[in-house]
C-alpha cells in the first residue's frame, strides 16, 4: 500500500565542525518520502520555488516518488540554514528564508485522496489538519511535530492530536506538550489527549512506543561516525511509515519492526549530509543493520 | 559461586524535590553487595565507624552478606550528604565526611582471597588496586569507577584497567576518560587501555556493553516514579555480577542477562529512598520485571 507524506521541501546550508554545505535537499517531507520509498510507493505533497535544483526532482524519481502534489511555484524554495557545534548535540539556526513556503496550501490530487497510510511530517499543524480535510478515510495517520508549534500553534496542535493515530516527537518536546519532566508519565498523558499511539525519539538514545499493548523500547543504530543528523528524525518517522505500509498482520508488531526499519534509515542519514547517504542506500543494507540491531538487543 | 564486592559502606542524607531522608544505609558496596545477594553469596570489604546503627548490620545479614571483612573502626562511618533538583538528573553534593573512611585499608580474610567474581564497587583505584594484589587468580574482575578518581587519581586508574577483565563508568566519564565525543568511539578507545568488556551506564537510556562478541544494547527499565536514584549504578555492577557468579556457559551471553537483572535491580533501587526498596524485593519480583523487559525490546 502507498504512503502520502506531506512537509517541508527545503533547500538546507548546512555547516558542522567538519564541513559545510550549501543548498542540499532537505526538509521533512523531502527525508520523509525517501525514507518511505525504501518499503512503499510514496505521494509527496510540497511547495518548491522556480529555483529548484532540477536534480533534485530527478532524485525524488529515482526512488519513484509521485510527485503530482509537489507545487512548483514563482519565487523562490525554502531555504534553511544551519551549524552543528563541536558535540554534535546542538545547532543553531542561522538563516530561514521562507520563500514560496509562505504561501503553501497544500491542496492534494484526486489520486492521493485514498491513500491508506498518512504521514503529516513535521509543517505548521494547520497544514497538517489541512491535508487531513482532503482525505477520505486513511486506515493509518502519523504525526510529526517540533517545539515551534508547541511554542506558537499550540490550539491547532491540540486540535491535530485528536485526529491522529500515532504522535512522534522528541523527549523534550513531549516534556514540553505535557509539563511532565518523565517521560514515561509524559507518553501517558499525550495518550490522554488523543493518539492511541506515541513515540518518543530520543537521538542516539533510540525510541519509545507506547500503546494499547504495552511499551516498545528501540535501539538506536550505534555509530562511530556522525556526519550530519539533520532530517535524522524525519527518516526515522518516514522509514516507519513506509514500512507500516508494507507490512501485513498485526499493527503493534508492524510499529515496532517499523520503529527498528526508521531506526536504520535514520543512522545512514547521519552519515552524510543532507540526503546524500540515505539516496546511495539499498534495501539489502537496511536489512543488514536491521539483523545487527536484531543481534545486538538479543539476551 | 561467590563474589568478593569492595566499595564504600557509608551513611548518607539524601535530599530530593519531595522527600529528605538522614543517614540511609548507602555507599556504593552496601548497594552493590545487596543487589548481588538476590544471584549469589557475597562477601563483603568495607570500613565503618563504631555509630553505625546496628539495624544495618542486620540488613546486611538479611541478605546473607559475609561480613567477616567489614571493619569496625574507632570513629564515624563515612557520611555523605547531597540533594537532588527537580528533574533529579543533576545531584548536589553537601557534605563529605570521611570517618574512619580516610584511613581505610582493605585487608582481606584468608576466606575471601580465592572468590571466583571479584567486584571492585567504585572506590579510590588505590584500594581496588590492594583489593586485587591480595586475590588469588579470580576469575573474573569487575571494576567500577567515577569522575572523581578520573581528575584525581588517573595513574592508579590507568594501571588498574590492566588488570581488570570488565571496567564499568557512565557515558560522560567514558568520554572524560578518552576525550572522545563519541560513546561508540571512547569504548573502542577504553579497550586499547586494556579491558576486554567495556560498559557504559547511560542512567534512564540504559546501558551498552562493547566485547569479543560485539556489542549489547541494554534498555533501562521504564520507571514512571523516580524516587532516589541514589546507588542505582552500584545496584546495577552489583546485580551483573551477582548474576555472573551464579550462571552457567557462555560468558556474553551471561553478561548481556546479567546486564538485565543489574538494570532490574538498579529500577527497585530507584524506587525508594537508599536501600528501601531493593531490600524489600523478591527475586520472583526481579523475574518479572526481567520478563517484561524482554517483552518490550521483541521485534
Amino acid at each position: 500500500m502507498s504512503v502520502l507524506v506531506v512537509g517541508s521541501t527545503a533547500l538546507d546550508s548546512i555547516k558542522t565542525p567538519k564541513q559545510e554545505n550549501p543548498r542540499l535537499l532537505g526538509g521533512s517531507a523531502s527525508h520523509a518520502a525517501v525514507a518511505a520509498s525504501f518499503f512503499a510507493p510514496v505521494k509527496l505533497v510540497g511547495i518548491v520555488g522556480n529555483d529548484f535544483p532540477r536534480r533534485y526532482v530527478r532524485l525524488y524519481q529515482k526512488h519513484k516518488i509521485d510527485l503530482d502534489g509537489l507545487q512548483i511555484a514563482e519565487g523562490k524554495t525554502f531555504h534553511w540554514a544551519g551549524e552543528y557545534e563541536v558535540n554534535m548535540n546542538n545547532r543553531r539556526t542561522l538563516v530561514t528564508e521562507l520563500g514560496v513556503f509562505e504561501t503553501f496550501l497544500p491542496a492534494l490530487p484526486p489520486s492521493y485522496q485514498n491513500t491508506p497510510f498518512v504521514l503529516l511530517a513535521n509543517i505548521a499543524p494547520s497544514l497538517q489538519h489541512h491535508v487531513l480535510d482532503q482525505m477520505r478515510k486513511p486506515r493509518f495517520v502519523v504525526a510529526d511535530t517540533m517545539d515551534l508549534w508547541l511554542n506558537i500553534a499550540l490550539p491547532d496542535l491540540l486540535r491535530l492530536l485528536t485526529r491522529v493515530d500515532a504522535l512522534v516527537l522528541n523527549d523534550s518536546e513531549a516534556r514540553q506538550l505535557t509539563k511532565q519532566d518523565n517521560v514515561i508519565r509524559a507518553m501517558r498523558a499525550i495518550h490522554r489527549m488523543g493518539p492511541r499511539y506515541v513515540i518518543v525519539k530520543k537521538g542516539e538514545h533510540g525510541s519509545i512506543l507506547s500503546g494499547p499493548g504495552g511499551m516498545f523500547l528501540c535501539p538506536a543504530y550505534p555509530l562511530p561516525n556522525l556526519v550530519d543528523p539533520t532530517g535524522a528524525g524525519d527518516s526515522f518517522v518516514g522509514g516507519l511509515v513506509g514500512y507500516l505500509a508494507s507490512a501485513r498482520g498485526d499493527l503493534e508488531g508492524n510499529l515496532r519492526r517499523g520503529m527498528v526499519y526508521g531506526t536504520v534509515v535514520a543512522s545512514f542519514c547521519c552519515e552524510g549530509f543532507g540526503l546524500t547517504c540515505t539516496t546511495r542506500v539499498t534495501r539489502p543494507r537496511i536489512e543488514q543493520r536491521v539483523a545487527e540491531l536484531k543481534k545486538m538487543v538479543k539476551f
